[in-house]
């Protein structure tokens, strides 16, 4: 523990990492990145001697470890870009999916590699710290995993911290509500305060908690709908692979065959609202996007085809691809007009059982998804379908 | 089949209908409309030739037929408008209010009968194809109803285009969800590839889809938030009746009587958010508006009398009118502050028992309800109390 | 009921109240109030007359009565203040959160103790009458009740009027769906129709209706997030109290032992959406915050930490403060980024279960919530803890 205590002790004077070489190429990557993982000790004598505790009750042991790299991309334009990744090679806005089951206790190692002048330059008051971090929904986390400058609890330039979040269950005697939801993490101190410029920057990514009996996915997409009306979520390397005849799944191009279960994790991010649209395919308004039927109030949930949508607001819809309605290219886009039209829509392109993409109408493809539309970025490393 | 597929082939240089007269007076008709009913044919033949399936599954041939008109009406100031009609007589917007139980299958025939040069003045883009759609909400439909441009499924002036919504039920054995809800259907071709300006134009309707059991209402009525903070809407035809000293049902005078039934079907349309919200009354946050007592979480639903809505987002509300509070002038209004001051208000008017509105501040209603107050259309056509 | 009636006979020229001598020090306070207390009185014989009625149904007598006193505080820089307070002393915005079981009805006598000159300068039109209302949301009252112009039901400079609450309870056989929930009571005249201006001054309050069953909270604070982004909620004569070392439960510092049941009533004012958030917790989308485990459609309930709030939609989050997380400095803030950048945010203080903050992080809390920062008034008078 003592390793971010450092770090909390200095906040507006951090420690200089090692030498960050410049990266070649397309990433900005530090050669060779300290690993802190000091993950299981400590939190007790923490508790014991007053201080804030380093652990959520109920997590005395992480299940997992994961490291996780926060990495500046090549810019867009004036915007400059970073990103989380499971590698910094990987690194992508929105970051890699994390998954978890309730119950569930996860350690994560967050990398800064992001240049120091990157994040001067983001600094909207000269006294604010620099600095990234991993703030996240929904799961538990004491204030040492909280991401938050107040709390100290974010990573200088060059340094590494370790979060913990775990997954509480529900519980019948303890009243605990349970933490099985669709989530996001994110960096709340780039920039000032609350991250608006590292959530500008892309630092963010969605987060799955699942509770046994949840409906499994085929395949799941994140999706986010930010501030710039025409929003374009690509991982940092990848290129646009959406063929317009023969799409196949890839980081920006949404892809499921007839009747398989297509899970999207949704998420707002910045300062504006969005309604998220699916064509041709509806969900139950529940936490997982279905309702079982036969039970007495499923009568009572709404279904639905459009949401409404907020800064960091997260739901999950789950759906099966093309039933009753057959495959196609079926948009999902932002039913704000201005939105859509300065083009927050893209597709998800649902194959025959064959995986083939029936012959009509790839020709008109194009002219209602621009180059430029909002083109999701699927997950990876975490997540693993069953 | 055929007949649509020519249009599908020649997007860009729509097919002329007949030629249309001018109409004289309040309505731009075409005087002879060549209908075109091939519903029932060609769906099979398209499953198996690869080509995107006509009908959604479950529906293999259509319950009920409809002919839908979309008609240009007398501008508002300088906006265009443009609504659906059951005739070419009685567009209007919002247009007719559909009314469907699970289970049905409807087929609709829109007959565009818009003039070219109307359409063509809306596009933001030349390359843009002229012509008007209809996309729905909620149900299910084929590619070939999706009434998109990327799937052809639109009507270019002068054409016509049947469309086959499906109210798919819940269905305890597939998992599948149902479609029971508050919907609504709107133009998605006018002006750009998301109809923005179509909608603008007036071109949406309000949708239900019933299913066995639900509450009967004895009125509804389709209440649209739309971008423009003093939204009036009226029929195309229909002349604001709502006295005050009597005010009778009509097209934009929402009356009932102290106990009736009275639902709302509320849509969301263009660019802005909006909180409904209606005095003296509310409802649980359900599909319906209402849940039953006596079920195990009937005590965790949201009974609530502000709803957030989205562009795009519906919801019904059913509340019983006057219960608890008896007769008067219930305003029914958006609660952001300056949206109501602009306008967008107006009033549920409960009559007593006997048909009467109690005497005693009629004077005053017109000072909360300006004449330019919003004004919902009733439904009619499709719609049947019992 | 007669004294009201005079009130509505003459709703542009009000009769003036005594003599308003000016307030010395900080509250402008009528000097007497002339208290009409015809609570009772008149509710059978209006409905016998035709006249609208005087009491919901179900309300032949107020189980209890309250006293409630609009009075102008001091300007924020230009910016007329004025709030609802039980004495005229203890004014604030919001005003004193008022709590009612289902079942129990309540009448509120409002004296307008609010300058004649203070309400001609916020009014919008010059035909507008002048006076201040109660409109409440939720529970049941009449026209008489309902605190609009176009009813006559608002309280002129000098004046009072009685308000009739009824919180109807479920009702099996009627069907009747209760009124348990998160509500709020506003002007709804100053100014303009709609109350905009009454509601910019802060003339506003939370209202919460219990049902028999419901978890009872330790403590309940209310937060209203209303137009300014860096809105400013204190009562009026509350100096901000929230130590950073030792922060103490007071008018505008929300703090909590470990363990304790804490109750938010939220509330959107204005014109604005919000998304509100609280760090570390959690909560489900249900009536009261929680869900019971062990029921059918438990499961199906989602669990949030962000919820989209719009003007006038109110909801309850209901969280045990530091479950799990520990003790530590949660931020609550409103999520749309340039509104939490703008200083709504605040502080949910979570101490230890000997009632003190842990060392260690306390220096570093005024960077993240700023003294501009959103900070809530708690309730008083009306609000009873178990």
């Amino acid at each position: 523990m003592r390793a971010w205590r450092l770090v909390e002790d200095e906040p507006a004077e951090p420690q200089p990492g090692p030498e960050r070489p410049r990266a070649v190429g397309r990433y900005l990557v530090v050669a060779a990145v300290m690993l802190v993982g000091l993950v299981g000790a400590g939190g007790l004598a923490a508790a014991q001697t007053g201080m804030f505790a380093e652990r959520p009750d109920g997590c005395a042991q992480p299940d997992r470890s994961v490291q996780l790299y926060a990495v500046e991309l090549p810019k867009d334009g004036t915007q400059t870009r970073i990103g989380y990744g499971l590698t910094p090679e990987t690194a992508s806005y929105p970051g890699p999916l994390m998954e978890m089951m309730e119950g569930e206790c996860l350690a994560i190692t967050l990398h800064n590699l992001v240049p120091e002048a990157t994040l001067a330059a983001l600094r909207t008051n000269p006294s604010h710290p620099l600095g990234v971090s991993l703030h996240v929904h929904g799961v538990k986390y004491t204030q040492e995993s909280d991401g938050t400058v107040q709390s100290g609890s974010y990573v200088p330039p060059g340094g590494s911290r370790t979060y913990t979040w775990y997954a509480q269950p529900r519980n019948t005697k303890t009243g605990a509500q349970g933490t099985a939801g669709y989530w996001w993490y994110h960096d709340h101190v780039v920039g000032g305060p609350h991250g608006t410029q590292g959530l500008a920057a892309g630092l963010f990514g969605g987060l799955v908690v699942r509770r046994p009996g949840d409906p499994k996915p085929d395949r799941t997409y994140t999706v986010v709908f930010g501030n710039q009306q025409s929003i374009n979520l690509r991982r940092g390397a990848a290129i646009d692979t959406c063929a317009e005849v023969d799409p196949q799944p890839g980081p920006t191009c949404m892809v499921a065959r007839m009747g398989e279960r297509v899970e999207f994790v949704v998420v707002g991010a910045g300062n504006d609202m969005h309604t998220f649209h699916l064509h041709g395919h509806s969900w139950a308004d529940t936490r997982t996007g279905v309702v079982s039927n036969g039970q007495p109030l499923a009568d009572s949930v709404p279904i639905i085809d459009t949401k409404v949508l907020g800064p960091a607001q997260t739901f999950g819809v789950s759906v099966v691809a093309g039933e009753s309605v057959g495959p196609g290219h079926w948009m999902l886009h932002c039913h704000m007009q201005f939105h859509s039209d300065a083009g927050m829509s893209t597709m998800l392109h649902v194959l025959d059982g064959n995986g083939n993409m029936p012959p009509g109408m790839d020709h008109q493809h194009a002219a209602a998804a621009p180059a430029a539309a909002a083109a999701p970025a699927t997950d990876d490393g975490t997540h693993v379908h069953n």
